[in-house]
């Protein structure tokens, strides 16, 4: 449509105080059809006094601008730069390059590094709209991104977001492909930050769970560290645990997992470029992945697993970081805690030598796998190792160090302040447990409150294996608020998610 | 999530004029974490005076409410008969059971009936997100529907649009599936009402080319006409040229579309449902399609206009619809306009007798489908009869007859006013014309204004196969304003649109 480069009209702004990931503006039907675009096209807007001009979504209506205005969104008119009404310039612009490429993927095409950079560079400039990117998501969903792609993906992603450099060598890190319960980084990054390794975290809050390693740092330390901040941290002790939110390193990344979570999409390429792209933008060479294989996470069988782990490693290979996976037991909580400060407190307790459970196992063996590739020592080894320095204490002692480097103060695992109210689910009957769903307990921990109520949670009692009495105690609720106590004890009624033979 | 449907929040409501397709609210991120949602999910919202309650798509922000605010759509305000300020209950709902089959549509799973009815439910009542839409869209266009999802999606959008009866019968219909300039309508539907036929034709506005017959037809007379009044033309005249968007007949329809624009997604078996949900819902029983085929037009090649063609004959047969197709020629204009007046100039004369070219051919051979249908007659009778129906001036009387039905005065070729501007455009040598390219002539003309100014547009003077000399006219640009002819004309003399040996 070449008429669309020539033709503009002179409009008179008018401001929304309204936000959106694109920038969006707002034109009367009138002046749409002057210009001839309809309700989702672009069209490029100039402030001409300061020659400022920007691309916009634009929406179009008969009744929120009248003809001759232009509506602003938030964000355009921050770009704008536009403080009082104005006038702008606005003329429609031809389909953007990177659309076409998002129609060669739904076409089932490959795409060209050029071509994936091209789209995120337009993502990350609010270019397009996240029904564009809904289309581009559900068709890497349907169609796959193959190594090369995905790849190319990791590169637009770091290119278009911040990296952080440290002094420290070499960094390492972990990620795990969620869906269970237990904060084992709150164990594994003291112990590889102990042996002197550094191991910038940066982690989540919970989405569907009943906590993220963020919720569970924030009831011991502040988890939102400034970037400036977050650097100190780690300088000083060669670690941190970080809310990653917080710091704007991935925004097109963000962008892309909001458009994704309606429907659910997770395209497998999409998350290995997610993840590495993190880890690239720290400067981490090592990494491993704990990948829970269980009915009730998010991989669901072995083969799964190895794929995926498959993947990363060529990706990792790619992009000069070595990575190994950990398949773990995603069919049995983790620990028996569900809820950011019950979490934090089997974590501590791990660390203070008080436990030595699944849980602690597990990131005994993740940290094991950093040493194997750091130290080129076995994986056995690794593990002794790890769990030599939780025994002697060390690991609490650079925890401790972690979380006052964060502003928090020293604590212990009883110190951490838990639900107010608790009331504990009783037996029915003698006998044997022999399950514990994941998904039914963090559901429980979330209606009673969990993450926003940090208190709030589960705690199991017996565990699948052991043999209760009638009226031994299941598991404990823990909650901030009576009516949500209540809903969340009605709710395990309902739920038998601790099933006995 | 069992917790989202037993905890509530009562929130102030603020009202936000502004419009979207579907129900939108806003929450402060805070009450959002406090309902355990996230940006895109859902909630229910009561309004416990009335007992109204609507489920919408949610926002979130920081800024645009405050913590115990929530900010209500314009549709969202109204469905829930809010005037001022009041509280309303605010509660999560769990996933929509819709979503989740638009899930299983993006994983590659075939869709019964029952679940595209409850899909295409859920976007008439405005549950179903413009970006949840999209990725419907896009699976669909990945993974096709087949004829029983085709069949599904057309009795879905029935039953969630309008119908119209009409007393006369039968009722015929022809679509085009589109691309290409000239009218054929205009001389179509004369002939079919004047041999006693009733065909209530409810057509577009131009999206991409210069000219919809609803812009063509409003230069003769009033397109948007009320339904009551649609009913009296048809019962007066066999016949009506109506916007079909006056009529909301297909209010799911216009949503999808909508969606599909940006990335062009045009899924096959969406187009079928869409036609012949049009047709069913006002009754047809046979219908014509008119599929023109050429490198510029939307079907690229015969074998793909018989593909097509059959899913329709497969779909019209499971909805006890007679649909032939008729493959056109779609590598040359269709008539000499581009443009509103100017294509309906051209109807006019020929259904006064002055020409009989090319797009008069093509009306005729698609009335004779029509004839062969419901009078069982061959094709080469019914060409005959139609072209005697222009002939004997029935069909220009009964044109006539319909735009003065439709609010229109009796009108002739000649009294059409056209822009008043215009421009010629020259050979620069002798030589033989070879091609003239659609899609070039139709930017041109939108270039001069079209269709926005409905006497702006582009007249061939001398068609392919013609010799032509120096300084002869090749075509005629008409616009309505200076800037936008000599836009048009720059354009023309880059574009190279009819091209000579």
């Amino acid at each position: 449509m070449v008429r669309k480069m020539l033709y503009s009209l002179s409009l008179q702004t008018r401001i929304f105080d309204f936000h959106s990931s694109a920038f969006v503006a707002v034109l009367h039907e009138k002046d749409a059809l002057d210009l001839g675009v309809r309700a989702l096209d672009r069209v490029e807007v100039l402030n001409p006094k300061l020659k400022r001009s920007a691309v916009a979504v634009i929406d179009i209506t008969e009744r929120e601008v009248r003809k001759g205005e232009i509506g602003l969104f938030e964000e355009l008119r921050k770009e704008l730069l536009i403080k009082k009404p104005v006038k702008v310039e606005v003329r429609a612009v031809p389909a953007l390059e990177s659309v076409s490429f998002i129609r060669k993927k739904i076409r089932g095409e490959k795409l060209s590094s050029v071509e994936i950079q091209k789209i995120v560079q337009d993502i990350n400039a609010g270019k397009i709209s996240e029904l564009e990117l809904s289309a581009f998501m559900t068709s890497v969903f349907i169609r796959g991104f193959d190594i090369e792609e995905t790849v190319s993906m990791t590169n637009a992603l770091l290119s278009n977001g911040k990296r952080i450099e440290f002094a420290k060598k070499p960094i390492v890190d972990k990620h795990c492909i969620g869906g269970i319960n237990g904060r084992s980084t709150l164990v594994l990054v003291p112990v590889i930050a102990a042996a002197g390794y550094c191991i910038p975290k940066t982690s989540s809050k919970a989405i569907t769970s009943a906590a993220g390693t963020a919720d569970s740092m924030e009831c011991l330390a502040n988890a939102s560290l400034p970037l400036k901040k977050l650097k100190q941290v780690v300088e000083k002790t060669n670690a941190c645990i970080a809310w990653g939110g917080a710091l704007d390193l991935a925004p097109v990344d963000d962008k892309i997992i909001k458009v994704e979570h309606p429907l659910k999409l997770d395209p497998q390429g999409q998350i290995i470029a997610s993840v590495m792209a993190k880890k690239a933008a720290v400067g981490s060479k090592f990494v491993v992945i704990d990948l829970p294989v269980g009915p009730e996470v998010k991989l669901a069988s072995e083969e799964k697993a190895v794929e995926i782990s498959e993947k990363f490693k060529k990706v990792g290979e790619a992009l000069g970081i070595k990575v190994k996976s950990l398949i773990t037991n995603g069919r049995l909580p983790c620990g028996p805690a569900f809820g950011p400060a019950l979490e934090a407190k089997h974590a501590l307790q791990i660390l203070e030598g008080r436990v030595f459970d699944s849980m602690a196992e597990k990131s005994c063996r993740l940290a094991a796998v950093l040493f194997s590739m750091v130290e080129e020592c076995s994986e056995e080894q690794g593990f002794k190792r790890a769990k030599e320095i939780i025994e002697s204490g060390k690991a609490l002692e650079k925890m401790q160090e972690i979380i006052q480097a964060q502003g928090g103060k020293r604590i212990s695992s009883e110190g951490i302040s838990v639900g107010r109210l608790m009331q504990a689910v009783l037996a029915k009957r003698n006998g044997k447990i022999v399950s514990a769903s994941v998904k039914k307990l963090a559901t429980i921990a979330r209606e009673a409150g969990a993450p926003a109520d940090k208190g709030a949670g589960v705690w199991i009692s017996a565990m699948p294996g052991s043999f209760v009495r009638k009226n031994d105690v299941l598991f404990e609720i823990f909650a901030e608020n009576e009516r949500k106590l209540a809903e969340a004890l009605s709710l395990a009624e309902k739920l038998d998610a601790i099933e006995m033979q």
